[in-house]
Protein backbone atom coordinates (compact mmCIF):
# COMPACT_ATOMS: atom_id res chain seq x y z
CA UNK A 1 0.00 0.00 0.00
CA UNK A 2 2.87 2.44 1.07
CA UNK A 3 4.60 1.22 -2.34
CA UNK A 4 1.69 2.36 -4.13
CA UNK A 5 1.49 5.52 -3.18
CA UNK A 6 5.18 6.35 -3.48
CA UNK A 7 4.46 5.38 -7.04
CA UNK A 8 1.93 7.63 -8.08
CA UNK A 9 3.77 10.23 -6.39
CA UNK A 10 7.12 9.51 -8.36
CA UNK A 11 4.48 8.84 -11.64
CA UNK A 12 3.14 12.64 -11.53
CA UNK A 13 6.86 14.25 -10.87
CA UNK A 14 7.76 12.09 -13.84
CA UNK A 15 4.82 13.59 -15.50
CA UNK A 16 5.28 17.40 -14.33
CA UNK A 17 9.09 16.42 -15.28
CA UNK A 18 8.40 15.86 -18.90
CA UNK A 19 6.15 18.92 -19.76
CA UNK A 20 8.82 21.25 -18.13
CA UNK A 21 11.31 19.20 -20.60
CA UNK A 22 9.12 19.88 -23.81
CA UNK A 23 8.41 23.38 -22.25
CA UNK A 24 12.24 24.52 -21.64
CA UNK A 25 14.21 21.48 -22.69
CA UNK A 26 16.16 19.56 -20.60
CA UNK A 27 18.86 21.52 -20.02
CA UNK A 28 16.76 25.05 -19.55
CA UNK A 29 14.70 23.21 -16.62
CA UNK A 30 16.41 22.51 -12.88
CA UNK A 31 15.50 20.51 -10.36
CA UNK A 32 14.13 23.34 -8.79
CA UNK A 33 11.46 24.39 -11.48
CA UNK A 34 10.38 20.88 -10.86
CA UNK A 35 9.99 21.19 -7.62
CA UNK A 36 8.50 24.10 -7.63
CA UNK A 37 6.23 22.50 -9.97
CA UNK A 38 5.40 19.80 -8.43
CA UNK A 39 5.02 21.64 -5.30
CA UNK A 40 7.01 19.79 -2.76
CA UNK A 41 10.34 20.93 -1.52
CA UNK A 42 13.29 19.67 -3.03
CA UNK A 43 14.39 17.27 -0.01
CA UNK A 44 10.53 15.20 -0.38
CA UNK A 45 11.17 15.38 -4.08
CA UNK A 46 14.55 13.31 -3.53
CA UNK A 47 12.49 10.84 -1.70
CA UNK A 48 11.11 9.74 -5.07
CA UNK A 49 13.58 10.47 -7.53
CA UNK A 50 17.46 10.25 -7.37
CA UNK A 51 18.23 13.13 -10.40
CA UNK A 52 17.81 14.55 -13.19
CA UNK A 53 19.64 12.04 -15.01
CA UNK A 54 17.00 9.28 -14.01
CA UNK A 55 13.75 11.16 -14.84
CA UNK A 56 15.20 11.43 -18.59
CA UNK A 57 16.14 8.22 -18.65
CA UNK A 58 12.77 6.51 -16.78
CA UNK A 59 10.49 8.88 -19.70
CA UNK A 60 12.89 8.08 -23.01
CA UNK A 61 13.19 4.24 -21.59
CA UNK A 62 9.09 4.18 -20.99
CA UNK A 63 8.19 5.36 -24.59
CA UNK A 64 11.23 2.75 -26.15
CA UNK A 65 9.79 -0.07 -24.34
CA UNK A 66 5.84 0.58 -25.20
CA UNK A 67 6.93 0.83 -29.18
CA UNK A 68 8.91 -2.05 -28.62
CA UNK A 69 6.29 -4.41 -26.86
CA UNK A 70 3.90 -3.50 -29.24
CA UNK A 71 6.15 -4.90 -31.95
CA UNK A 72 7.14 -7.71 -30.25
CA UNK A 73 3.06 -8.71 -30.23
CA UNK A 74 2.72 -7.11 -33.60
CA UNK A 75 5.75 -9.63 -34.87
CA UNK A 76 3.84 -12.98 -33.26
CA UNK A 77 0.08 -12.09 -34.29
CA UNK A 78 -1.37 -13.48 -37.15
CA UNK A 79 -2.03 -10.69 -38.41
CA UNK A 80 -0.85 -9.56 -42.10
CA UNK A 81 2.02 -7.18 -42.72
CA UNK A 82 -0.39 -4.10 -43.79
CA UNK A 83 -2.61 -4.68 -40.31
CA UNK A 84 1.25 -4.47 -38.63
CA UNK A 85 2.33 -1.69 -39.61
CA UNK A 86 -1.00 0.12 -39.61
CA UNK A 87 -1.46 -0.89 -35.88
CA UNK A 88 2.31 0.57 -35.21
CA UNK A 89 1.22 3.64 -37.05
CA UNK A 90 -1.57 3.89 -34.84
CA UNK A 91 0.29 3.52 -31.58
CA UNK A 92 3.07 6.43 -32.99
CA UNK A 93 -0.09 8.72 -33.05
CA UNK A 94 -1.72 7.45 -30.08
CA UNK A 95 1.00 8.13 -28.16
CA UNK A 96 1.43 11.40 -29.29
CA UNK A 97 -1.87 12.31 -28.25
CA UNK A 98 -1.83 10.63 -25.21
CA UNK A 99 1.99 11.02 -23.32
CA UNK A 100 2.40 14.01 -26.11
CA UNK A 101 5.58 15.24 -23.75
CA UNK A 102 6.60 12.09 -22.94
CA UNK A 103 7.26 11.60 -26.77
CA UNK A 104 8.60 14.64 -26.99
CA UNK A 105 11.09 14.35 -24.58
CA UNK A 106 11.92 10.41 -25.89
CA UNK A 107 12.17 12.40 -29.43
CA UNK A 108 14.38 15.23 -28.87
CA UNK A 109 16.17 15.16 -25.45
CA UNK A 110 17.50 11.63 -25.49
CA UNK A 111 20.93 12.84 -26.99
CA UNK A 112 21.07 14.17 -22.82
CA UNK A 113 21.17 10.34 -21.54
CA UNK A 114 24.24 9.56 -19.56
CA UNK A 115 26.63 7.14 -21.77
CA UNK A 116 25.56 3.99 -21.37
CA UNK A 117 21.62 4.72 -21.32
CA UNK A 118 22.06 6.67 -24.48
CA UNK A 119 24.23 3.68 -26.58
CA UNK A 120 21.52 1.20 -24.81
CA UNK A 121 18.25 3.58 -26.32
CA UNK A 122 20.42 4.03 -29.93
CA UNK A 123 20.64 0.30 -29.46
CA UNK A 124 16.94 0.00 -29.04
CA UNK A 125 15.91 2.57 -31.98
CA UNK A 126 17.98 1.30 -34.04
CA UNK A 127 16.31 -2.49 -33.81
CA UNK A 128 12.88 -1.11 -33.63
CA UNK A 129 13.82 1.15 -37.19
CA UNK A 130 15.14 -2.55 -38.71
CA UNK A 131 12.25 -4.26 -37.60
CA UNK A 132 9.65 -2.40 -39.27
CA UNK A 133 11.73 -2.23 -42.17
CA UNK A 134 11.62 -5.57 -42.20
CA UNK A 135 8.14 -5.29 -42.23
CA UNK A 136 7.83 -3.29 -44.95
CA UNK A 137 9.95 -5.64 -46.88
CA UNK A 138 7.87 -8.59 -46.42
CA UNK A 139 4.86 -6.39 -47.14
CA UNK A 140 6.09 -5.52 -50.50
CA UNK A 141 7.52 -8.93 -51.41
CA UNK A 142 4.32 -10.73 -50.29
CA UNK A 143 2.96 -7.96 -52.72
CA UNK A 144 0.24 -6.53 -49.95
CA UNK A 145 3.00 -2.90 -50.16
CA UNK A 146 3.71 -1.09 -53.31
CA UNK A 147 7.14 -2.01 -54.62
CA UNK A 148 8.61 1.12 -53.15
CA UNK A 149 11.99 1.14 -51.40
CA UNK A 150 11.77 -0.39 -47.80
CA UNK A 151 13.72 2.74 -46.11
CA UNK A 152 11.50 5.75 -48.26
CA UNK A 153 8.55 3.74 -47.05
CA UNK A 154 9.13 3.72 -43.30
CA UNK A 155 10.44 6.91 -43.13
CA UNK A 156 7.75 8.43 -44.58
CA UNK A 157 5.16 6.78 -42.60
CA UNK A 158 7.85 7.73 -38.77
CA UNK A 159 7.90 11.07 -40.21
CA UNK A 160 4.30 11.62 -41.86
CA UNK A 161 2.98 11.37 -38.01
CA UNK A 162 5.60 13.37 -36.13
CA UNK A 163 3.76 17.22 -36.36
CA UNK A 164 0.63 15.28 -34.35
CA UNK A 165 2.75 16.15 -31.04
CA UNK A 166 2.92 19.68 -31.82
CA UNK A 167 -0.33 20.40 -32.96
CA UNK A 168 -2.96 18.33 -30.69
CA UNK A 169 -4.62 19.36 -28.03
CA UNK A 170 -8.34 18.40 -27.46
CA UNK A 171 -9.74 21.18 -28.69
CA UNK A 172 -8.84 21.20 -32.34
CA UNK A 173 -12.16 20.11 -33.34
CA UNK A 174 -10.46 16.74 -34.14
CA UNK A 175 -11.57 13.74 -32.33
CA UNK A 176 -8.24 11.65 -31.46
CA UNK A 177 -10.37 8.41 -33.74
CA UNK A 178 -10.59 10.83 -36.67
CA UNK A 179 -6.85 11.83 -36.52
CA UNK A 180 -6.07 8.31 -36.51
CA UNK A 181 -8.20 7.31 -39.32
CA UNK A 182 -7.10 10.18 -41.57
CA UNK A 183 -3.61 9.67 -41.11
CA UNK A 184 -4.03 6.11 -41.52
CA UNK A 185 -6.42 6.17 -44.57
CA UNK A 186 -3.78 9.12 -46.36
CA UNK A 187 -0.49 7.10 -46.02
CA UNK A 188 -2.32 3.77 -47.05
CA UNK A 189 -5.11 4.19 -49.07
CA UNK A 190 -4.04 7.34 -50.58
CA UNK A 191 -4.85 11.27 -50.35
CA UNK A 192 -6.60 11.00 -53.86
CA UNK A 193 -9.66 9.89 -53.64
CA UNK A 194 -10.34 6.61 -56.03
CA UNK A 195 -13.88 6.23 -55.95
CA UNK A 196 -15.55 7.17 -58.83
CA UNK B 1 30.88 41.80 -65.27
CA UNK B 2 32.32 42.85 -62.00
CA UNK B 3 29.03 42.85 -60.51
CA UNK B 4 28.24 38.76 -61.59
CA UNK B 5 31.81 37.74 -60.33
CA UNK B 6 30.90 39.62 -56.50
CA UNK B 7 27.37 38.14 -57.26
CA UNK B 8 28.74 34.62 -57.18
CA UNK B 9 31.10 34.74 -54.48
CA UNK B 10 28.53 36.33 -52.31
CA UNK B 11 26.41 33.06 -53.61
CA UNK B 12 29.71 31.01 -52.49
CA UNK B 13 29.63 32.59 -48.70
CA UNK B 14 26.00 31.53 -48.91
CA UNK B 15 26.61 27.91 -49.74
CA UNK B 16 29.01 27.52 -47.08
CA UNK B 17 27.16 29.57 -44.52
CA UNK B 18 24.12 27.28 -44.80
CA UNK B 19 26.07 24.43 -44.07
CA UNK B 20 28.21 25.38 -41.27
CA UNK B 21 24.37 26.87 -39.55
CA UNK B 22 22.93 23.17 -40.18
CA UNK B 23 25.94 21.48 -38.66
CA UNK B 24 26.92 23.97 -35.73
CA UNK B 25 23.55 25.80 -35.71
CA UNK B 26 23.26 29.70 -36.16
CA UNK B 27 24.69 30.41 -32.84
CA UNK B 28 26.99 27.71 -32.70
CA UNK B 29 28.53 29.54 -35.57
CA UNK B 30 30.95 32.69 -36.17
CA UNK B 31 32.15 35.00 -38.74
CA UNK B 32 35.22 33.70 -38.43
CA UNK B 33 34.20 30.03 -38.83
CA UNK B 34 32.73 31.08 -41.75
CA UNK B 35 35.80 33.22 -43.03
CA UNK B 36 37.94 30.27 -42.63
CA UNK B 37 35.56 27.85 -44.74
CA UNK B 38 35.34 30.32 -47.32
CA UNK B 39 38.71 30.90 -47.01
CA UNK B 40 39.13 34.68 -47.20
CA UNK B 41 40.37 36.98 -44.51
CA UNK B 42 37.24 38.67 -42.51
CA UNK B 43 38.00 41.70 -44.06
CA UNK B 44 37.32 40.81 -47.64
CA UNK B 45 34.16 38.41 -46.62
CA UNK B 46 32.51 41.80 -45.24
CA UNK B 47 33.34 43.44 -48.94
CA UNK B 48 30.20 40.41 -49.81
CA UNK B 49 28.46 40.03 -47.24
CA UNK B 50 27.29 42.52 -44.33
CA UNK B 51 26.84 40.46 -41.19
CA UNK B 52 25.39 36.78 -39.92
CA UNK B 53 21.38 38.69 -39.46
CA UNK B 54 22.17 39.51 -43.31
CA UNK B 55 22.76 35.73 -44.41
CA UNK B 56 20.54 34.20 -42.34
CA UNK B 57 17.30 36.45 -43.90
CA UNK B 58 19.16 35.98 -47.22
CA UNK B 59 19.01 32.44 -46.72
CA UNK B 60 15.47 31.84 -45.00
CA UNK B 61 13.68 34.20 -47.55
CA UNK B 62 15.10 32.73 -50.33
CA UNK B 63 13.63 29.01 -49.79
CA UNK B 64 10.25 31.12 -48.48
CA UNK B 65 10.08 32.89 -52.13
CA UNK B 66 10.88 29.67 -53.89
CA UNK B 67 8.08 28.21 -52.23
CA UNK B 68 5.68 31.67 -52.86
CA UNK B 69 6.57 31.54 -56.54
CA UNK B 70 5.58 28.02 -56.82
CA UNK B 71 2.83 28.32 -55.35
CA UNK B 72 1.62 31.53 -57.07
CA UNK B 73 2.22 29.43 -60.75
CA UNK B 74 0.53 26.36 -59.67
CA UNK B 75 -2.53 28.79 -58.26
CA UNK B 76 -2.72 30.20 -61.69
CA UNK B 77 -2.84 27.11 -63.48
CA UNK B 78 -5.08 24.89 -65.02
CA UNK B 79 -4.32 22.12 -63.53
CA UNK B 80 -6.66 19.86 -61.08
CA UNK B 81 -6.39 20.32 -57.11
CA UNK B 82 -4.44 17.37 -56.94
CA UNK B 83 -1.77 17.90 -59.59
CA UNK B 84 -1.17 21.28 -57.95
CA UNK B 85 -0.81 19.92 -54.54
CA UNK B 86 1.53 17.06 -56.52
CA UNK B 87 3.76 19.71 -57.79
CA UNK B 88 3.78 21.18 -54.68
CA UNK B 89 5.02 18.17 -52.65
CA UNK B 90 7.30 17.26 -55.45
CA UNK B 91 9.16 20.79 -54.92
CA UNK B 92 9.48 20.30 -51.29
CA UNK B 93 11.24 16.49 -51.76
CA UNK B 94 13.39 18.91 -54.49
CA UNK B 95 14.56 21.30 -52.45
CA UNK B 96 15.45 19.06 -49.79
CA UNK B 97 18.03 16.74 -52.38
CA UNK B 98 18.89 20.06 -53.93
CA UNK B 99 19.77 22.74 -51.08
CA UNK B 100 19.11 20.64 -48.44
CA UNK B 101 21.44 22.53 -45.92
CA UNK B 102 19.68 26.00 -46.79
CA UNK B 103 16.12 24.31 -46.35
CA UNK B 104 17.92 22.60 -43.07
CA UNK B 105 18.49 26.38 -41.66
CA UNK B 106 15.19 28.02 -43.55
CA UNK B 107 13.22 24.92 -41.15
CA UNK B 108 15.72 25.19 -37.86
CA UNK B 109 16.57 28.29 -37.96
CA UNK B 110 14.30 31.20 -38.86
CA UNK B 111 13.76 32.05 -35.14
CA UNK B 112 16.85 33.60 -34.90
CA UNK B 113 15.99 35.98 -37.68
CA UNK B 114 15.59 39.72 -36.23
CA UNK B 115 12.10 41.02 -35.25
CA UNK B 116 10.93 42.63 -38.38
CA UNK B 117 12.16 39.90 -40.64
CA UNK B 118 10.76 36.99 -38.43
CA UNK B 119 7.37 38.58 -38.63
CA UNK B 120 7.72 38.90 -42.09
CA UNK B 121 8.85 35.36 -42.61
CA UNK B 122 6.10 33.74 -40.18
CA UNK B 123 3.12 35.53 -42.70
CA UNK B 124 5.25 34.60 -45.31
CA UNK B 125 4.94 30.70 -43.93
CA UNK B 126 1.15 30.93 -42.82
CA UNK B 127 -0.37 32.70 -45.90
CA UNK B 128 1.58 29.64 -47.78
CA UNK B 129 0.20 27.14 -45.15
CA UNK B 130 -3.30 28.82 -45.73
CA UNK B 131 -3.36 28.62 -49.70
CA UNK B 132 -1.70 24.87 -49.50
CA UNK B 133 -5.45 23.97 -46.85
CA UNK B 134 -6.92 25.73 -49.44
CA UNK B 135 -6.19 23.99 -52.19
CA UNK B 136 -6.98 20.52 -50.54
CA UNK B 137 -10.17 22.01 -49.10
CA UNK B 138 -11.07 22.65 -52.90
CA UNK B 139 -9.61 19.07 -53.90
CA UNK B 140 -11.89 17.48 -51.12
CA UNK B 141 -15.05 19.65 -52.38
CA UNK B 142 -14.49 18.78 -56.18
CA UNK B 143 -13.96 14.99 -54.76
CA UNK B 144 -10.23 15.12 -56.14
CA UNK B 145 -9.29 14.25 -52.69
CA UNK B 146 -10.63 12.24 -49.56
CA UNK B 147 -12.83 13.66 -47.44
CA UNK B 148 -10.21 14.34 -44.40
CA UNK B 149 -9.77 16.84 -42.01
CA UNK B 150 -7.54 19.66 -44.50
CA UNK B 151 -5.36 20.50 -41.66
CA UNK B 152 -4.51 16.72 -41.08
CA UNK B 153 -3.98 16.21 -44.59
CA UNK B 154 -1.98 19.87 -44.78
CA UNK B 155 0.18 18.39 -41.85
CA UNK B 156 0.40 14.96 -42.67
CA UNK B 157 1.64 15.81 -46.47
CA UNK B 158 4.54 18.21 -44.97
CA UNK B 159 5.63 16.57 -42.31
CA UNK B 160 5.82 13.52 -44.44
CA UNK B 161 8.64 14.42 -46.64
CA UNK B 162 10.76 16.34 -43.41
CA UNK B 163 12.99 13.47 -42.92
CA UNK B 164 14.81 13.67 -46.26
CA UNK B 165 16.53 16.31 -45.74
CA UNK B 166 18.38 14.76 -42.93
CA UNK B 167 18.38 11.25 -45.10
CA UNK B 168 19.15 12.09 -48.23
CA UNK B 169 22.81 11.56 -49.88
CA UNK B 170 23.66 11.07 -53.62
CA UNK B 171 25.23 7.49 -52.61
CA UNK B 172 21.75 6.22 -50.56
CA UNK B 173 21.19 3.77 -53.53
CA UNK B 174 18.12 6.03 -54.04
CA UNK B 175 17.87 8.45 -57.23
CA UNK B 176 16.41 11.89 -56.41
CA UNK B 177 13.65 10.47 -58.86
CA UNK B 178 12.64 7.76 -57.36
CA UNK B 179 12.61 9.69 -53.62
CA UNK B 180 10.14 11.55 -55.10
CA UNK B 181 7.91 9.08 -57.09
CA UNK B 182 8.29 6.94 -53.78
CA UNK B 183 7.07 9.35 -51.27
CA UNK B 184 4.18 10.68 -53.84
CA UNK B 185 2.89 7.38 -54.47
CA UNK B 186 2.88 6.87 -50.97
CA UNK B 187 1.18 9.96 -49.88
CA UNK B 188 -1.56 10.09 -52.88
CA UNK B 189 -2.03 6.31 -54.03
CA UNK B 190 -1.04 4.55 -50.46
CA UNK B 191 1.42 2.35 -49.55
CA UNK B 192 -1.01 -0.40 -49.91
CA UNK B 193 -1.10 -2.46 -53.17
CA UNK B 194 -4.60 -2.45 -54.96
CA UNK B 195 -3.75 -3.90 -57.65
CA UNK B 196 -4.82 -7.63 -57.95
Amino acid sequence: MAKKKRDIRREGIMEEAAKLFKQKGFGGTSMRDLAEQVGMDAATMYHYIKSKDEILKTICFDIAHTYVTQLAEMEASPFSYTQKLKALVRLHIHLMTSKGAEVSVANNDWKFLSEEALQEFKGLRNQYERSLASIIEQGIKAGELKDVHPSVALFTLLSAVRWVELWWKPDRGVTTQELEDSILAILFSGLENTKP
